[in-house]
């Protein structure tokens, strides 16, 4: 018999490519635990399950049938309910946290101390002083840790990014970014959650940083104009933020907390010769035209908008553990991040201008 | 310690909505089999392994290090060289194929025979006795057996098929589908092949099936435009076929085979009251506006443009598996849209409509 | 020989669908007077000469062969020198007024008193007295009098409009607009516009008018960042304005006044249950597809992006004359449109907020 | 009083960039004669207006409302009821014709032997020999007569012709067009027409010489889908026709009387490095976001597609008899093109290919 392998590329009758092998044998894989089996973590467990040289080693989760069923996925061999079980087991080099915002600094500390790589959502904490402390302890421990603003890993903001790194825009001027989410938050969601600023507008905050640089000064205003829910809650629904950048540009942040219409997620960089948007305004990749119109869809949510990014960011953290590289974001952009949006939140309870060194631990 | 999964879906800062868990842990994990760990092979080993109850259970590959590297993707216990060992494995419920296409018909066969379930790339063979036999022995086994064309399971024309099923369109007068792939293959992969129109045509001829029904009659053309070596081994490079559908509409199959811009495939339906386009124009979320103009990106190749298709089609294959249907595209949809791609063979070689009920084993 | 209108509709080979003939001719063709035959005034000349039951009597112009030129293209009586002569003319039911800013009001008021119909370009005045006192005047006089903000004409905003005022967006959350003009004005204009929001944000601000509805307080910043040019001349290149609408919906007002890319003109509305997103992002209609990419363009300046929006506002005004309606936007949109650029203006200078209630001639 | 000009292009708070007056004093006006004055007639009497340096003498039609409707709009001096009178007329240098198509090839024949440039809709006339006796006639009498193939003067595909010629796309493997007319014509006009090919398809197959060459032999199909009155009157709705252009290259005609959605006009030229596509998918720079989804509208028929074009052939017109230029596409085109609608129509009725230099007078 043949080989089955001599033509494999053209085994649908498209292929055609040859590539290369990425795979060292030499290599030892890298043992990860993962720690929470909610339904993001599930995506994370599947997105490195795709990557060649990862072995999820462990999953941890309270709620046993998660983490057996995150177990499964991965193929891994244990399932636990205690996490820093999981992080201590033999052959964990690396620790992937999709746990509740207010357990990420305990489950990172405990980490690195173990010598152990990690993977976190972000944020570290809602609170300055409890992020400073846990940078300063990654540092000291030497261990690379990546934060979990996902956008960044996007093709579009990345193929934004190197537009502007390389100089293309010339110098830049605009900042305009607009975030809907689909659905609002529960009502016990918001009570954990920090203010608009800090869970929602953060992510654009993010990406202000990412693409233009750090800001100096910020003014905000926030209203509840859609849902009661959120005045009782002491939050708002829809919100903006002035950003005034260091080099001069000016930055706009615009957040709403519900859309009929889809996930609403626009990105915009301005520079002196040229302009970057990023939007992904169709989901599915089809047109239906009627009586004089015609029409399309958005996307419904984050996990389909951002589908991509969520597996990039996971490859990027294991190819940066591979290469002996530091992954970023890192800690220290999880703390500037979170002294932005304190920062507008300060401004729209304060009603002035915040500069962001007045925002100190 | 609070458990770690109770607002687990707030997690990231965004996800919000609860899902429920999918697996039913009562139901034992599905065995598959994978034939063939080239390229192809690898990205229906990743998608297989991000299928929750599915378990790869041997990887079969004549080059050793191919079969080691899908063996360490899937998380699977052994890698062999033999496809028919790994076939016969106990423990294996279900068998991918994903050979050169010379071995499809003797792996299928193989394989249901063994009284395993069947995915396979299409085609089962490029000569029409050969594919009724197969066709024949799947029958008569009972076994459930689904064949590569992923097309059908892009969102795109998923959502197009379902348009036209609800009535949307009103009557079909027109189809139009232009297929330009970006690389042309190799002379050695051109040999067998079977020509433009079984090697390339075919994807659009089955869309032609799948989204508007059988065809009567064909008329088809074909030339060397681009590539000398094309001729050389009697073959073409661009070729156009008029489809006279059953029910009275008009079709049109454009074919390129190298694409300077990129992977090129758009198709269209219109009838007495609307109208698809399937058409993905950009391949990633960014614009770059510069002097009086901007621009954006095409997709490099079927597997970018095609990524969720390839996944989509391996969960419906699992899918109909557990609800113990017969999946779609069956083995019967190979022999009819082989039968449409000879037919336009025919037609080029003798200068003639051909129709189908002509084209008999 | 046979009648050449029998059966004219289909002398192209395409036009098929008969239109009633809209002359009535028992009306009297209304006679314009033209004052400022320069770029602007020709334009509207033209679209005047396009207009069935339009007569263009006089053109005035100090510069003698603009003037004639204005003439010869509408095919008009006279050219003279004097404004105030032509406006005097026997036959001059209306005049068009296309003069430089500072000569608006002057005119406007001499139309009037004459017993004449207005149209003119914004703004009336750049001082909030002098505009008021005019609006009064207008009022006193009863005559119909319309203002250019032609955007309000354009069919992106007009549909937009249509949407909003039928309630398909329901409560209004956010205004969101960006102008980018494409070529820098000169330094002399300068000393004469009254700052970067009484001259280029205006437009945008009448949008927020239009659209939304009225403003209760504005912030607002500015600065120079592409061009020294404008820092010597007292003014700004880059400003930001936000808005609180009096229904508690918030606006953002972005605008530049150079852009490499081409004139960027963007608005969007959004609502509880929709959103309206007005932009022309392609000039050409035709798409360019190189190596792995495509590009199209963008258009150069206001008279090709707003070409249709010019001839709608002057068809607008001539049918309120024939129907005896008040023509919209008047002079008291002007008044409150410009109250809101100052508004801006004094935010920015002073570095508050500031109510629109404290804008008072 | 200041003069009103010199910063007049300040105007509107937006123009500020400086044009030259294109008008030269020293040239006489180029008197026209428009022939027939309906519904097209009145939109090239429009564009004609708005043209410095052209003056519209006068305007003939046997329907005498219509004729004075022309002259008011166009400011002309005399209405007519007989074309040869208008011809005739002193001060008359170019003739306009826009009458039934039976009446083109009389009145251009009548306009060159009294010494008139001619602008002509088209076609000439629907049959070879007498198309091929007045190319004769106005070849001999060294007139220049530019015919009404709108399309080439739309600024799409005008782009496309200038990227061509700049060989940007290297060798043309493909053309690709598709024409869907909203409205299906009248039974009456029908009759007159000459089928689909020449009706229709002509404008197409125009864009086929244009946009890539000769073309060397056709086949074409037709059939009745949507509606009994095609059949009725020996005619159809629905064609295809396959080019093959001298030089290699594929071509694909597809044509529809009738769109649900609008006036769809889609025309694509594919070669070795490159590839446009000329199409105007939305019409109005706005789009409605609601549940999950976006709608845009169509254009509703060619006077609002084509607009531009319209305007653009006249002015390319007059600005060739200025310069004593052959203006372009002349009588010789017409004949061309015919000949590939009656190629294919004779391709659809022998059931053959037909090769086009069969097709003689």
């Amino acid at each position: 018999m043949r080989s089955v392998t001599d033509v494999r590329s053209g085994a649908d009758g498209e292929p055609r490519v040859s590539h290369t092998l990425t795979m060292d044998n030499a290599v030892e894989p890298i043992g990860v635990a993962v720690l929470g089996a909610g339904r993001m973590g599930q995506t994370h467990i599947r997105n490195l399950a795709g990557i060649a040289g990862v072995r999820v080693v462990a999953v941890a989760d309270p709620v046993a049938e998660a983490a057996e069923l995150g177990r499964t996925i991965a193929g891994a061999e244990v399932a636990v309910s205690d996490p820093l079980e999981a992080i201590a087991m033999p052959g964990v080099d690396a620790v992937v946290i999709v746990t509740p915002t207010s357990t990420h600094a305990v489950l990172i500390e405990a980490a690195v101390r173990a010598g152990k790589a990690v993977w976190s959502e972000k944020p570290i904490a809602l609170d300055l002083v409890e992020t400073a402390r846990v940078v300063e302890v990654v540092r000291s421990s030497g261990q690379p840790v990546q934060l979990g603003f996902m956008r960044r890993f996007d093709p579009g903001y990345a193929a934004a990014k190197a537009r502007i790194e390389a100089g293309e825009l010339g110098r830049i001027e605009q900042f305009r970014a607009l975030s809907r989410d689909t659905y609002p938050p529960s009502v016990e969601f918001l009570h954990h959650a920090g203010g608009i600023f800090l869970d929602m507008a953060v992510h654009d905050l993010d990406l202000a940083r990412f693409l233009v640089g750090e800001v100096e000064e910020v003014r905000a205003w926030a209203a509840v104009l859609a849902d009661e829910r959120f005045a009782e809650a002491g939050d708002f629904d829809t919100a903006v933020a002035v950003l005034h950048f260091r080099d001069g540009a000016f930055g706009v942040v615009e957040t709403a907390r519900h859309s009929e219409w889809g996930y609403d997620i626009r990105t915009e960089v301005a520079g002196a010769t040229g302009k970057v948007v990023i939007e992904a305004a169709q989901k599915t990749p089809v047109t239906f035209s009627r009586r004089f119109g015609y029409e399309g869809d958005h996307f419904e949510n984050f996990p389909d908008r951002f589908e991509v990014a969520f597996r990039r960011e996971m490859e990027a953290f294991i190819e940066a553990l591979r290469e002996g590289r530091q992954p970023r974001p890192g800690p220290e952009d999880a703390l500037e991040t979170l002294r932005l949006a304190i920062a507008c939140t300060r401004s729209r309870a304060e009603g002035r201008a915040v500069r962001l060194d007045e925002v100190v631990a």
